[in-house]
């Protein structure tokens, strides 16, 4: 007897399925899906760059084309297999991504009348249209319900839920009046497979309503209809129509219904687990546990760890979100990340790096990466802060910039790139220390992400900065991987741990710390921190002065 | 009866001659020699990129091309012309340049013991090997002679007279031991032309004693022999085969030896100006007077400025220099700078712009001033310092860096273009507000030097910054131009204002300050006087955050 889960994993571009053996970790089947609506599945508004919508039909035929597909290549790979095998389905998705609902539960978005309203669209987590409708949400609950926002870090974004929801009531009373509930995308696809079509009634995660949704049993759930109203009374009535409670990912959601059976070749009634967000299930994938950060690296990062449930766990200032069950059972999940990170290398190489690197975007990577191989750390001279995209955490602030400094008039592309590395490191050892110092341990860092695999020197730059090992999840996948996790644990025979310890595994190779370089990359940091609290933190005082003074130090000795 | 007259102006790199109609302003004959010796005209050594020496012989040999070729053209150009109806010659030259000489005032580089020497040759201004002796000869002041440092900014400069010598002593004591004396270049060449061999007996300007040489009447001369003592015994006893006494240039050196007058085919006896630094006579040579700056815009800026000599002049802390006499007689001269302004330019291009832009540097260039000509100001969020290559003028401060910010993930490599140019203009400006606070009328800047034509773009944004008319001088050849000024003043029937008033013309465009630019560009300004004092000076406090929100805000409005 096998046992086989499948996990779906909804991205930004596409989607994508995995088919895995929970017993062995084999990895049998997985299809991507690219979204066919707008450029690479977005909706946009070229009046307005903030605009970021997609087409819940994509998200349908997707499902209708990656499920059977990792079914038909684990045929293949495993003769005899059997779908009767599978313990259940576990789906992620990108979030906060709402979408708008008639009464039947159906997406504003599939129905004839408003095929080509952006607003009756999904909101993808992307669209920034909401920045002032944030604003305000924070200023009320700071005035009102400070406690809200103790577990979002004290601000809450435009890229959430309630943000996008108020800002559609406003832009657009249409919408929002057919608009009879909402529902976040990875509880609309449980919804789907599940055959509920009743909104109250659609199971709904913890994950999306605990970090996005001000939802916490603290206070009752959702946040009160007084404060909602306060905002505008149409936000207040919308409560009732919405949810009572959220659980965890894991929970089954329900069994899979006979439509849904029948298009994908599935016996009816597998077990569907309560989705969460990407970045959640794929720190579960990527074997998240007590003491272990992962940090998924990509265009930007996300950051999850967990902290035993049992314990206190003081609030966090600067972190996107502690949710109780948010990634595994009986721990916080705590969430933190970094606006940008991939995107400021990207940024950098398309702009301000010439052709005599090379002619294509990898050739110039590689060969600025080749160019200070042997540089010590300080040799640049350089130093910089990440927030070409603003700060996520620990700052939570869009309004930010990037700085450069320390140029002479022989700085070149590649030393620029490195200080840019190093800047993106500086950040992330500024989210471990900040959790540390409300009592989270992390004693290694486990990454996962595009970045994680392309560039051995950054990994190791990363290692001499954070201070810690780091490893890298051998999935390629851990995303879909966490969701297949959660998919059989909602079959309800075995348990996170047990999955994890047969399909998390790290590739062999660790970047280990490397002590010369750790300790110039400490002088650094607490020059970067100078930086950062300076220009990041209001009533801030101290010596700036000595930033460009000790730079040139510490260059004049890495380069004798 | 016509009146003519030479200058010679030798730069780093070449020299170059003007012989002029000083009643019509023609420029009627012009030749360049470009230094034969090392590259383009400089020694270096490979072990130190410090080091910058240059040949003696060149400077022979350009004289003995460049003005029988002007007197040449100037045949061509006027039948009829006559030598005998040439007035004077002046000289400018870099500096602090000094030359070790023996005892019958030849170069030690012109001997043959000492051909291969480089210690024996000139040092050339940018020569940086003598950073140490530098530092020390400030602290030394600062301890026992703080008036020394009263009209040099309050630091001595590695580029500076005494901290060459003083270095030679150090590493080199058989060339230190060989030099029986030592001359700036600016007054070796009217010894050469006058005949003059004693060392003691040279005429020496006092533009250079005065910037360079710690030379002051105030004080007796140059340093006290204790003084130069204390830094090194063999440097108080060079003190007496110096000289006694400086004088401004326009004062007769001596009249045209036979040797170079048969050499140059002259009239014996022609007078032979004092000689000075270029920047003070393309000062004059660009129409310098009280209420002007003069700007010389190259890859660093040499500002200019005369006060009356008859008032109270406050010593002005940061500019490099104030002497009596070293520009106009009768008026202090003023004399400041930026040590990167069109290197900065360069370094951007040659480092950071793709070839996108164009090929050629100079196609890069132009199509990003294309691409940012209908920019507002602000309008790129960005800010910069301007400190590259450090800070020379308010600061004095070599170990200082560049910095930029203000980075989006949208930011372009010509966005970034024009936030250093607007950073050399903020930095122009600093200085102005700097000679101003101390009593210095600067009504309008006139420029000079390669930037001023190549940029009309540059010069809008400069005039737009620095509030006030910007003029560009005509002549393409100021520093020679001044030059022949003094050679003719010397010659006695010539005052310096009557040869400026037909000379010294200006292009007819001038820059104005467009009012609504100039009142963003006062808010930039505040920002980045912000980072210029946090960055630039110790014991700085204030509001350092607010400089990323508010250039957000700026850029927000002039986008809109």
């Amino acid at each position: 007897m096998n046992r086989y889960a499948i996990g779906l994993d909804y991205g930004t571009n596409s989607c994508r399925s995995l088919l895995v053996d929970l017993d062995t970790g084999e990895e049998l089947g997985s299809l991507v899906f690219p979204y066919p609506s707008g450029e690479h599945g977005i909706l946009t508004d070229p009046a307005d760059p903030n605009v970021a919508r997609q087409n819940p039909r994509d998200y349908l035929d997707g499902m209708s084309a990656i499920i059977p597909g990792a079914i038909e290549q684990a045929r293949k790979n495993r003769p005899g297999f059997d779908v009767r095998e599978i313990l259940g389905i576990g789906i992620d998705t990108t979030g906060s991504t709402p979408i708008p609902l008639n009464k039947d539960g159906v997406p504003l978005g599939l129905l004839p009348e408003f095929q080509d309203h952006l607003n009756a669209m999904v909101w993808l987590w992307k669209d920034h249209t909401s920045h002032e409708e944030a604003a305000e949400i924070t200023q009320k609950a700071a005035e009102i319900r400070p406690e809200y926002l103790t577990k979002c870090g004290g601000t809450y974004s435009s890229e959430w839920w309630w943000s996008k929801i108020l800002h559609c009531a406003r832009v657009d009373p249409d919408v929002f009046q057919a608009a009879y509930s909402w529902v976040e995308h990875c509880d609309w696809i449980p919804a789907i497979l599940t055959g509920n079509s009743v909104p109250e009634r659609m199971p709904r995660g913890v994950c999306s309503a605990g970090h996005k949704a001000i939802y916490c049993e603290e206070w009752g759930g959702l946040p009160d209809e007084e404060f909602l109203s306060s905002l505008d009374p149409r936000l207040g009535e919308l409560r009732g129509r919405l949810y009572q409670k959220a659980e965890p990912a894991g929970v089954r959601a329900g069994g899979l219904c006979e439509e849904w059976a029948e298009k994908l070749g599935l016996p009816p009634g597998i077990a569907i687990s309560v989705g969460a967000f990407d970045a959640h299930m794929g720190a579960v994938g990527a074997g998240v546990r007590e003491g272990s950060l992962v940090k998924i690296l990509g265009t930007s990062t996300c950051d999850i760890a967990v902290f035993p449930g049992e314990k206190e766990l003081a609030d966090i200032p600067g972190v996107c979100g502690i949710v109780e069950g948010s990634v595994l059972p009986g721990f916080y999940g705590i969430e933190a990340g970094q606006s940008a990170v991939g995107d400021i290398f990207l940024w950098l190489v398309h702009n301000l790096v010439p052709d005599s690197y090379g002619a294509s975007q990898n050739e110039k990577f590689e060969s600025m990466e080749k160019e200070f191989a042997g540089m010590k750390p300080g040799a640049t001279g350089l130093l910089a802060l990440d927030w070409n995209n603003g700060n996520r955490t620990v700052l939570v602030d869009v309004r930010l910039s990037g700085l450069i400094l320390g140029q002479t008039l022989h700085t070149k592309a590649h030393e620029i790139y490195r200080a840019l590395i190093e800047a993106t490191a500086f950040g992330a050892l500024t989210i471990i220390e900040r959790m540390e110092a409300y009592g989270v341990r992390i004693d290694e860092v486990i990454t996962t992400g595009g970045l994680s695999l392309k560039s051995e020197m950054l990994m190791q730059i990363y290692a001499d900065i954070l201070g810690r090992p780091l490893k890298v999840a051998a999935s390629e996948q851990t995303c879909a991987l966490g969701a297949a996790i959660f998919g059989a644990v909602a079959g309800g025979s075995i348990t996170i741990s047990e999955a994890q310890a047969s399909c998390c595994r790290m590739r062999e190779y660790v970047y280990q710390p490397i002590p010369e370089n750790r300790a110039v990359y400490q002088e650094l940091y607490s020059l970067y921190r100078t930086l950062h609290d300076a220009f990041g933190t209001g009533n801030w005082s101290g010596d700036i002065e000595l930033v460009m003074k000790k730079l040139i130090e510490i260059r004049e000795k890495q380069r004798s």
